[in-house]
């Protein structure tokens, strides 16, 4: 089959909270069958972003606190003054990472480095049920 | 046929100027004929990027107020003394933000949130007419 | 549906050396052999990144400071505490910009601006020899 998408559900706490979604992933890419092309790791919505870090606490925490630096939370935003939801940091956040992330595979296992996870990062600011989408085309 | 290119021109104009790629996006899926894939949707050029908001003025507001804090346009740039074109800052924009992105659809549908939209938006200093490639590559 | 995926070592300086890779994508899609679809350009590990610039000194110069301004080589970082490497800041700057990009190409050619180059950027603190991944799907 030279397509596979595949919805999985996971919670999550936001106010950039980082999950580690790689053992989720292998677990697609193994039921796919596949074991040649590229993977689509997207998350519907507006206030999240997929990439990749070290997962370890003390990186997390560096990555958590430079976007608090850079789109800070408490700043004045238009969207929230229009839609009460106080969440305007969130989407800012989350349209300048990105809400997806290509990763090739190859020989059945995601070409990622040794000390490299695929994360989730929520920064809605309040929990949530994301659906992670992986997608997989090849052979 | 498991892959479609299509470009489509687009007037901007410039100085982070968003804009609603979505309806044109999902025009070229249904052109393609395609039900399950990748789409990759990427802007030729330096001083532009495609990213996902939810399409409403504060929103879009506050991300254009967030780029030009943290890349301001007032500032000095090596890129302009040299070439005078005083983009400099359209440029680095640009390369933090890249020119692309890829989205999964499947069923015929773009697996994106309800409140989310596929943008341009264009950094550059002017007007242009650009040219978005949309590329789907699967079933 | 056909894949082919390759990797080619190259080596880097660190702190934010920026290298253009164009000429080395160009000559894996030829002995790719294919025309059209999908390059996912892809960088394993935790501490680089790929993106597209206009590959001239000035505009890679703005491009590092801006770098060097947003997410501080100076600063404490957690992950320096913990693992005394010294690299907290390569880690925030590589999963801020991301690993991978996905550029389609067409007849044979990537939809590139005619001023506009694939690059790897290198956050680590010390000299490396990366391996890139070059890996089309397509036809």
């Amino acid at each position: 089959m030279p397509v596979f998408t595949q919805r999985e559900k996971l919670k999550t706490l936001g106010y950039c909270d980082v999950q580690d979604i790689t053992p989720l992933a292998e677990a697609m890419l193994l039921k796919s069958g596949m074991v040649d092309g590229i993977a689509s790791v997207f998350v519907p919505g507006s206030t999240a972003s997929i990439t990749t870090i070290e997962f370890e606490s003390g990186a997390i925490h560096d990555l958590q606190k430079a976007i608090q630096r850079l789109v800070p939370e408490n700043a004045p935003y238009e969207h929230d003054k229009r839609w009460q939801d106080g969440n305007g940091f969130s989407h800012v956040r989350a349209a300048l990472m990105k809400p997806g992330l290509s990763v090739p595979f190859h020989q059945g296992r995601f070409l990622l480095g040794t000390w490299q996870q695929l994360i989730l990062v929520d920064f809605d600011n309040k929990s949530r049920i994301r659906e992670i989408v992986f997608q997989f085309v090849g052979e």
